[in-house]
């Protein structure tokens, strides 16, 4: 089955081509992916599968391909939603929606995944096990669009769950991987210091909301360089100190938003448990009363080992003209709510190499000019078809 | 003389009351006195005296009274510039100047000032010396109209001069005096840090302004705390920390704003040197660069204590059924532009109680609500119409 | 009567100086003035007074001369305990207790109040009223003499109290008031903070004393530069920061000891609040365990507006030779346990020039060169001895 | 010739024992190991080798083992000091010398070596190139004997050079690996921040150093939390900060010392580069005098990827009884000075789990209860074997 899959990929290139630049050229923002689900929809129409729609909390779709033969059932993730970006390509297929653009590459991870589907689809009869294709929403806004996706409960039978991701850190060709937590847990804060305000020549009668805030900003430092392990991944980064006022009087309140990462959960635990305990120790040392608005959002990404490794084999073995190179990546410092899935079920999410030919210092992901190597396209589709068929084994 | 005045003072109250209760109704803001001016020109015309209007930077008046006998020249000064506040007192003669009000006492610092000077017009045969009525504008904004009047050099000649505020620190009958140093002089500060921007996930490729910012801060507040002597009066509000901000960015850069006060030059220069030393430290320490624009203000206002002393004794000794009280007052907060004066002439520069009658917490001067006894002004007349009289002798 | 006692005190100036040389040359630290109490009993040997012994917590002496005739009964003050210093004057009567020096000028107060004493007795039978002599012990340590001399309930009979210090802020002749706040009071703290030690290269095991201590000395900046007003007088001094340890080994305590100066009884409790405050506050923020001593020590010491007034009054009118001048002097940062008897009686503490003749930059006491111009001395006697005749009226 | 050295190597387990007890009871401190070294000559006596004693700046020790074939030179290399400690464990060959202790498995080190190094000898014949067995004094104290063994250019012909560290990460028969960076480089700090003294209560005629200090402090620690990527592992550690002092007197000068760690080449140049700058820094912003002294110590020890691959490929490839399990290690927080040697030769360090059998918590190295299971020894001088044998192909 493997190499009748490689092949109708391959002839299919030019397809999968085609369907990312209708994409590219169709972006529709996060939640709002009316149309481009309505197109995913419309490309199973009349195959032999089943079709779920509006699955979870905006237009997520999965697709379910039941297999001839017993086996595990595996599930493929493509997200579709696209950015409030304003693009700035010279490609003849830009965005017609104006001020919105596939900056990610999820238009490639969609394109991909419909064709290989489709494939998968003519093969059912060879096939042992169930594919559920998961057309994902809403990957680029809190809260995203898996959490709700898993649960709905649609894919409870899961025995495991891939996915790939674009990344213009090598050609065509190559393939990376990385196991065990690979991208960062976020979390949001908002912290709004109330002192009181006065008279700037009177500073008794006041309580300086501005100093309180100037302490907390340098107390929160002490987590990252003092209470993680140096081998640990933390980030806390205050990019908001919202303390405008008059020069002359003292500030009554101020209001902090801040963004934390982490590559594990204890990390992520131990970051909350730190801030909240000085913003509490804030309140006491400075007699202010503080707010603290603080959400965790998507969790860390975590490569299954035993999976990853098996990616990676599989990969290097393929004997795959096009798979030119295989190799392990560092961790990411972005956040992906891949992640939600894989906090469930044993996963592996690996990259696709995509740097346009030519390009040394490539735009990277969310810029204005990102592009791809489209000839990347095809990789995707049979690394992952690759996977799927080692599976069959 | 003296005798003459003080009667003429009394029989003219009730015209004070009414001068003081026309400018209450008709404020007019800083450097925008154009018909106050109007109505203060108006008052000495036909008069023999010389009235020198557009004094300075705006509507500043100053009238010469020339004395028959030989004399010292001394500098009478009364300001007459509102402020923007809503006024929500309940007088009858409430503001028509919506957004407009008398709430310093400016309107009674006028009003007395009128008919004593009128009254000595009317006593110059026997006046020795010249007397200079000060009408000045735009007191409540800096730079103030006071600087532009000195450098005018239309008060070269001055020996010496006096003024008063109304103040509710007691009632109607008190009259307060402080030797040396007596209001706060004023800086200005606005300090612009620039980092670099960048994700709040990579912080090792951005510079963090706010955390810059914040330890601006926390240094600043050192220069108050440990280069001040305890005896020494200084005060630094950072009252503005524009940081504002998207969560998940570093922020490139902020802006501070600050207030600087200090009851001594050599306070004023040891803050702004330190401030300066800070800022360029933390360019240092932080790699940011630093814009900072430190302006100087009004200075501290010095009442020569010698003057003072003769003001307090004249007072004292008046023997006079309006003046009933004279104490030593603290050195205050704020600050006033006729340190200028003060600067460049022995100056007195002393209080009139004005507390509202069966009044236990008045509102305080720049309050919407501020409200006076106008029996003070009879008393603002009657003890600047003393020191005058004493200087005669 | 005053006449007669101005002679005598005249006539003895010589005794004065003796006495203050045999005192210099033989000085005892505080709470062993052993020598120096006998001395002073031996003096009063023989003479129609009562004298009680080993007052209060130490060598404390009261000598109580009963007037003839009714009056107020007033305490007159002289410290006699001398400092750890090693003596660096020229003068020929130098320490011969080697490490020991009246440093202060405690000598000099004793001496010229013992002779006043001495010519007070031999007045007694014009004298109206009590005349309790205060030798006190212990000044210059804490808990000091006075506080225990108060408690001993032998004053609670006094109607006023009297003391002067000697001080080279001019020559003699001058002498200086100051009503109101006039010596800081005086708090001691200690701060252990106990975290937990490590390895230097694993933070995160734990919990980083050395950086929760420099964080605290931040923050104890903003109760001066914030939390008083900038008329209020307030100093902290952390003094000591032991945080010595293994450069490569995470501190785990560390001990701070600290001096706090106020003026006013409100700064007093002020500061103490926001100094428990802040302690408590770094506690949570940054998890460690704090241990705090505050213990105030001498309170603000208060002269009496009016009696200061009275002192003022009578001394300028004194028509003295010997007291040349008589002028205001400024509060002083040092701290002095006379402030007991003034919290509890009405109490004026003023100050006798003592600049050496022809001394431009004079040492100050507690220096190992202070010295006196002992003309001082003899207007000490009689200012003190104008003052006890002015309440004879 | 591998499995004739294989089984001599099992043939001789108990020697390797006996001499690791031996080294145990012995234990010598870094630049003393005198007898060490005299006992490592003599056990070459009579062997066909070459034998340099005193190498480098201590007791170092290389003996040179010349293949009768063609082939690599490669070093192995085996360190003998021991640390300071009194011995805690219950073995009855405990340290002979009271305070000094084999606490670090150097004895296990050298007794494998030895061993190994005897059977090369007699396979001579057999052997293709060379082998340089590096006896190294003096790792636990800096500046360490590695870096003067490399200079003395004993090695400069080394194609590669092989160690190993015994740790009680897992049991015997545990190999670890780790490519890249493997042990954390090391730098000390020392900071004396010189201001000037005064009295407490006067802050504004001193500059108080604990101040400035602790700003030093609370700055350092943006450093590790805002000028490393997430990705990067670096510490800093102010471990030491003098400021004993008097609590009423402003401290004049304060010490701090510090310990930092990094991984990288380029984290030790960004962290030294950014300490540097806070100090400049902080003179500007408080008006200090500073003095840094900054010392890097060991490198980060950089395991060559290729090397470790092929020596991770051979242990794993072994089918050695003794060789149980062969698995990627983490990255380690202390250092190491094989860094040396690793900076200039292509090198892998590698471990072998020494775990005590039953044990669940082992104590850790330098720990004066760390003990080991002694049949590890075998399986470091196998696996050191089989590595020597693979380079033969």
């Amino acid at each position: 089955m493997k190499e009748k899959l490689m092949k109708m990929l391959e002839e299919r290139e030019e397809e999968i081509i085609q369907i990312r630049r209708y994409l590219h050229e169709n972006p529709e923002l996060s939640f709002k992916e009316e149309k481009t689900a309505k197109y995913i929809e419309d490309f199973y129409k009349g195959k032999d599968v089943e079709v779920q729609t509006n699955v979870g909390n905006g237009y997520g779709i999965i697709v379910t391909i039941t297999g001839a033969k017993a086996g595990k059932t595996i599930g493929l993730r493509a997200d579709f939603d696209a950015l409030p970006i304003v693009e700035e390509t010279p490609v003849p297929f830009k965005s017609k929606n104006e001020g919105v653009m596939h900056a990610c590459g999820h238009d490639g991870h969609t394109a991909y995944l419909l064709v290989l589907a489709d494939c998968l689809i003519q093969l059912k009869s060879e096939l042992a096990g169930t594919i559920k294709i998961i057309h994902q929403h809403a990957e680029e806004v809190p809260p995203g669009g898996a959490k709700s996706i898993v649960e709905s409960g649609l894919l409870d039978d899961l025995d495991e769950v891939y996915g790939i991701h674009l990344l213009p850190m090598g050609p065509a060709g190559l393939v990376g991987y990385h196991a065990g937590f690979s991208f960062n847990g976020r979390a949001y804060m908002k912290l709004t210091i109330q002192g009181r305000g006065g008279h700037g020549s009177s500073p008794h009668l006041a309580n300086d909301a501005i100093v309180a805030g100037a302490h907390f900003v340098t107390a929160v430092q002490t987590i990252i360089s003092r209470r993680l392990s140096p081998f640990e991944i933390g980030v806390i980064t205050i990019g908001s100190f919202d303390g405008k006022g008059t020069f002359n009087v003292i500030k009554d309140s101020v209001e902090l938003e801040g963004d934390i990462r982490y590559m594990t959960v204890e990390t992520k635990e131990k970051i909350e448990k730190e801030v909240k305990r000085i913003v509490k120790g804030l309140e006491e040392e400075f007699g202010v009363t503080c707010e603290l608005t603080y959400e965790t959002d998507y969790p860390p990404l975590y490569n299954n080992p035993e999976l990853t490794a098996k990616v990676a084999e599989t990969l290097k073995n393929a004997n795959d003209p096009h798979i030119k190179e295989v190799r392990e990546f560092p961790a990411l410092a972005p956040s992906e709510d891949f992640a939600y899935y894989a906090e469930k079920f044993p996963a592996c999410f690996f990259y696709i190499g995509c740097t346009p030919e030519g390009e040394e210092d490539p735009y990277f992901n969310h810029h204005p000019k990102f592009d791809i190597d489209e000839a990347s396209l095809l990789v995707a589709a049979k690394a992952v078809g690759q996977v799927v068929c080692s599976l069959q084994e």
